[in-house]
């Protein structure tokens, strides 16, 4: 992660992302923001579902608009142009921190760095910070398709 | 749908959005344009993973760009505000149209009219059109949760 | 549809497969029963996760059994053996019928006739009746993948 | 992980059950096993989609079974009576060792103790083991809904 700068901004619209989210069956409000190597931050909110299984979560909601729209693109070749993302945030609305879901971890894990640095923020905007790695160790990715 | 303008546009786009997939394993493009009431267009573009339940399609990734920032917010209340989509296009690399899968379908449910327009396009930018409602009879939706 | 007796076979155990379904979060019981041409019957449950995207519907359970134990085995060549699913029940706690959400359309679809029967029950064990081709019209299958 | 005639057991199930899989699309056959704590033993394979995101993990197939057929059940409750699974076993046709995404992780770490064993096989039998706590730290669970 880069400057104070930076964390308090990611912090700030984790949690004002939430505000976007549309969960009238958990009533869970996720906030999500991503901080880009470019410097631009991007953010998304949980979207249910009335089949359940059918929703997305926040983490994945910012992270589609970073894969269609901030990157250099390679469409079906699956070059993702190196990594681009150094920082995610996720906020709820409890006072304990909101870890990203085994879904969202795998989603991620295609798209970015081990090393890039997850910040899990509690309401009051407090984090705890593990990384890719750390939260997806041993993880089954592109590389895992052959020998 | 509207005017031959907005349908030429909404072709145009979904086939571009074409450009944005990331399918390194299936080689299948699709790209989706959604045309709002308000006039703007949104798109978006397959996204698929490693572990292969973990990708999500074109228009889902279009529709939560919507879902969280094209449209009145209601968060928990789950209110959506009315609806908001005009129409929606779909467009593969096929010269046959390019229907939405029963997962889109269910996503796009919870949001749309079930008049709601569906233009599947083939690459060369001809279509059919079928309703939400004919591509999805009989749905579940919010009001199937109870009684 | 075969004989009264198959039908009220697969009513009873729609309905009593709901008892089987872990569901803590929407506390809606799904259950599902198949009719396969071999005679035999498998039936299945909703299983929800606290992380709602991450759970699997009543349809879905039951079709994984079927697909993994009571078919002509082919792995890895796809060739399924032909269409081995003669009908399909679904059913739930409301007086309303239970229909497939999309995404369980899209999973039957991979795997049954266009013309197999979907018995959509109440909690009475009234019905609507209705084909995979209706419920999902101008499906994204196997062969919508190459021209 | 109890005795070596289990792990034997579940090693040969592991690897026998990737015959089951459906993976027309990916060729990428993954089987599964699952030792109870009764004693008895339950098997998956991937089952995949034509719409990718549709597919079903060997892991998830294997343990829908498990919850809606051999344990205690509880319903609607979400008592799940304790925990039921002693070990889990996952396979693949590669050389190196399979671990399970992070769907399946998350579809894991709502049933099972976070000590319970995953064992990750080789095509040769080898595996790599590791706990689900260890696969998915810092987890997102039941007790993550609410403060």
């Amino acid at each position: 992660m880069a400057s104070t700068d930076k964390l308090d901004k990611l912090r700030k619209l984790s949690l004002e992302a939430r505000n976007y989210a549309y969960c009238p069956y958990s009533k869970f409000r996720v906030g999500c923001a991503i901080l880009l190597k470019n410097g631009n931050f991007v953010t998304g909110a949980n979207i249910e579902n009335s089949s359940y299984p059918a929703g997305i979560c926040a983490e994945r909601t910012a992270l589609v608009k970073v894969v269609t729209e901030e990157i250099p693109q390679a469409g079906v070749r699956g070059d993702k142009g190196g990594d681009f993302v150094r920082a995610i945030g996720v906020a709820s609305d409890l006072t304990s921190f909101c870890s990203p879901c085994g879904i969202c971890r795998q989603f991620i894990r295609e798209f970015c760095d081990p090393s890039t640095p997850i910040y899990m923020f509690n309401k009051d905007g407090e984090y705890k910070m593990m990384t890719l790695d750390e939260l997806l160790p041993m993880s089954f990715g592109p590389d895992s398709l052959h020998d």
